[in-house]
């Protein structure tokens, strides 16, 4: 699981075409305010053990929130921080999972739309902890720190 | 070198503070309306050869300009889309270099301030191609199809 965060002033996003894996009724436009916006790519590897993805990224991004003194989290489906990406079913699953568990703490979470084109606007906050990145290991859970067994094995198979 | 970009309504910028590897006199706000953002993260593996580098990049955005139709182009130094960093000298060669080829090529071409948290504002078109990322290979030259020694190379030490 990739993630690229930004502590924003203000998210905002439209729908404006499907893609062939769209979900059905998304939400097609809305808004957040003094938020963390996590672009968020569903990697391969994410789809072997799903739910420690799931539990890993949540507890990352909670840490982060801390540190922010952030309470708002926008997650936004985003195709572009990988190559090799997980099929559309996992990566829904594990997103809602993820915004599930992200409201059960207590953390107003949007998701914007799966598999909709978007258009969007951001305001970042640019302090010097507003931008930053995450890599969710599925195999050892928690950050990646280029230790698990599959980093230590470049083919990528484990 | 790992590029995200978005093709952009609108891209604004304003420095924020210094990091210790700050350019001393950077444009330090900065705005353009209908361009490609083009987000940049120079690798340490782009360091081996920076001219090819640049010259691969440069290529690959221009393809890219011409399919999307755009003009003006923002580079935005952007230390998040990978882990392995490239050092700031070379990184703010390859930077400025991918300016002035831009420039020389006849597209309005401006780059965001080198080693300065930035606080920002990005409207996106959000079309089927507005979003995309580039991943352009230092040793193959081009964009990054996984066949260079270095991908081949487990030891990513090439």
């Amino acid at each position: 699981m990739r993630i690229l965060g930004i502590h924003a002033d203000r998210v905002w996003y439209k729908v404006t075409k499907k893609t062939k894996m769209a979900e059905p009724e998304p939400v097609r436009e809305d808004e957040m305010d003094n938020c963390v916006l996590l672009f968020a790519t569903v990697e391969k590897s994410d789809e072997v053990t799903p739910e420690l993805t799931v539990s890993s990224t949540v507890e990352s991004v909670k840490l982060r929130l801390s540190r922010l003194g952030a309470t708002r989290v926008m997650l936004f489906p985003y195709a572009h921080l990988a190559s090799d990406l997980g099929c559309p079913g996992v990566s829904q699953w594990i997103l809602k999972s993820i915004q599930s568990r992200l409201i059960e703490e207590g953390i107003e979470t949007k998701r914007a739309a799966f598999g909709w084109y978007k258009e969007f606007e951001i305001k970042s906050k640019g302090h010097p902890m507003a931008d930053f990145s995450l890599t969710v290991c599925p195999f050892a859970g928690g950050e990646c720190d280029k230790s698990s067994k599959c980093c230590q094995n470049e083919s990528k198979n484990c």
